[in-house]
């Protein structure tokens, strides 16, 4: 048989996917895989299941135009210029394929979301990750001037992920026109992967398009803000003049986003907006944002507040994902999953708090007894 | 701003995008793009409303276990052997990017179903077409010696394409054996798009992949299938051994098919086989099939009849799609979309016969009624 491309041969399945399958395997509480435990809203699915049996057959590959419309509104921009992808995954390997290429940097922040990777590889680029780094106070701080060091005449863009998974890190005013401002000196285009925008816990997370709209790509995600990550819609909102172009690469790679789903969420954003269905989202996680941190410190945890996103990372003397899963029964992504090139992310992980009460509850009763027997061991006489 | 990479610059609307907003535009028929025009069936609505609600998080990127399992009963293989991939569409950009790459050369046939080209140049491989040739009677011939002529020391893979679209040609067991027989000669991978299997008018369609399974990745599409091309699930049954590779891809790509339709495809795929839905499909589309090329006939067209797909080629002198669609007010697809390099293509245009009845005759009065008005223009004395 001939060899696959290398490019084939090196691509494994993803830690999410893995931690998924091992949570299954050893009937573990997944805190690992970033979906929610509840179910979507009833007014989306209600407009999915009239969708279905109507809107089934294939939409433009731009998006159907109610959607496109009402991203517009929504996102505050042109609906001409947003375009709809199966997933903000999709959106973040178009953007690569369009943007960056055999010979070009791309700069990216580490921890750094596991995908940013292989499609800056696969476009033929070279990611460059520039660390966030803890601070004494337990917090994420960007280094400006290492970022600014970063930049060399091949870089081409910058990818920016604001909240931040898997840090939850918000950034602020300051930061984010620090980038734009960078970003013109050295004419890089921005990608900024905004899929959970609408989920924080602090301040309203400022969108990095405002601050260079000439040159920015924002992506976002149905499945992220509706709580149905299965469902495959997302989006990128252009910088005008754009569009075109990216729907060429769009329909080659999955010709369009499933119909009837882009048709509930074109039906279900506007309620959102307006029901407060965000401002319910975010009480909720906040609430379980509290019971995982304050259970996770209960026994010993160090926990890194996130100031949006679902997860929040941890560590623990003796904790570790591989071991956790298989006798604790309870599933988290190790921290390792999101380094590129820094050692210091061995030790922490992730959890996602984007689970029912009833599970967080049972995850921390389960570390619990895993930590009492740790304990009993060590005290055991041998 | 800094340039988009040529790959990006270089894409373009697809011609089947674009007739389907002519038409919109112009209030026509659509003849154009491949999508049906009746519902999906009973059995695959019903099961995707109660998907809808309960499956809504990320699937493993390989596919819902059901779904792989249901595929590969139907397809007569082991569904560990299965990938669920977006779409037919995605499902071959896949390929492409695992078996072929800077250097390679990929054969296929012309007229070309167009996203091969661009699938193959974005892998940074040479797309190489070998023509299929129409005979004084109205067929396609492949010319075996001019396939094995076309291979080159180069040469990674053959993609055949059987029913093909655009000339529903269904290749022939012998001509499968020679396909075969050259590619265990010379070590290629093939790669067999059957989103058709099930629509034809004469002999069943074989399976490339009985005749060289070790090599042959078979691709099919839910959407061609169960009549429901905006849903997005397609796949890739793979020789034994590669399942690991293209999930690797596949979830870079747009990490996994809409979890709902897979849910609702994987029940409705025994119905469909037990219940003689694809036979009733058949049925359906031999008589719109007799209607149209009837029709067609009697305006003075020649058409040229499928054993397989839902589309024929036609040609008659006068006729261009672009005339059509503004001045008739019927969208058809120009044979030169389907062309790499061969003139041979210009004159002939595809039409889709997946439309209702209705849509069909009233299509067909719309040509007579253009080809009466031209004959009138004529006559008229200036
Ligand atoms: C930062 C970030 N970007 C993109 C994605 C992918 O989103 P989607 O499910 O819409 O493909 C995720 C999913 O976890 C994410 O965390
Ligand atoms: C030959 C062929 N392959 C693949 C496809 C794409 O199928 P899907 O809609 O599943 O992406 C089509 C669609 O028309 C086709 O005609």
């Amino acid at each position: 048989m001939p060899e696959l491309l290398p490019r084939a041969r090196s691509s494994q399945e993803s830690v999410f996917a893995r931690m998924s399958r091992l949570a299954a395997q050893h009937g573990a509480i997944n805190l690992g895989q970033g979906f929610p435990s509840d179910s979507p809203p009833a007014f989306l699915l209600e407009a999915a299941r009239q969708a279905v049996g109507t809107l089934d057959q294939y939409a433009p590959p731009a998006g159907l135009p109610a959607l496109r419309d009402a991203l517009g509104a929504d996102l505050g921009v042109d609906g001409v210029d947003v375009v709809v992808t199966t997933g903000a995954t999709e959106a973040m390997g178009l953007l690569a394929q369009a943007l960056y290429g055999p010979g070009d940097e791309v700069l990216m922040l580490e921890p750094v979301f596991d995908i940013y990777l292989p499609q800056a590889r696969l476009a033929g680029a070279t990611p460059v990750t520039v660390p966030l780094r803890l601070t004494a106070e337990g917090g994420w701080t960007l280094d400006l001037d290492e970022l600014r060091a970063a930049v060399t005449p091949r870089t081409r863009a910058l990818l920016l992920n604001s909240p931040h998974n898997p840090t939850g890190r918000v950034f602020t005013r300051e930061e984010l026109e620090a980038v734009a401002a960078l970003a013109r000196q050295h004419d890089l285009w921005l990608i900024s992967d905004e899929v959970y925008d609408e989920l924080y816990f602090g301040e309203r997370p400022l969108g990095l398009r405002t601050l260079a709209p000439e040159r920015t790509f924002t992506v976002g995600s149905a499945g992220k803000r509706l709580e149905a990550t299965g469902w495959r819609v997302g989006w990128v909102a252009c910088p005008p003049g754009y569009v075109g172009n990216l729907t060429g690469l769009r329909q080659v790679a999955s010709f369009c986003a499933p119909t009837p789903f882009q048709a509930a969420v074109a039906a279900a954003l506007p309620v959102a907006r307006q029901s407060g269905f965000y401002e319910g989202l975010r009480e909720g996680y906040a609430a379980r944002l509290d019971l995982l941190a304050g259970g996770l410190r209960d026994l010993g945890a160090e926990v890194f507040r996130p100031g949006g996103t679902y997860f929040l990372m941890a560590r623990r003397p003796g904790w570790e994902a591989g071991t956790l899963v298989e006798r604790a029964g309870v599933a988290v992504i190790p921290g390792e999953a999101f380094a590129a090139r820094e050692p210091a992310l061995k030790g922490l992980f992730r959890l996602a708090f984007c689970k029912s009460q009833a599970e967080l509850e049972q995850a921390l009763e389960r570390l619990g007894r895993f930590v009492q027997a740790d304990r009993e061991a060590e005290h055991r006489p041998v």
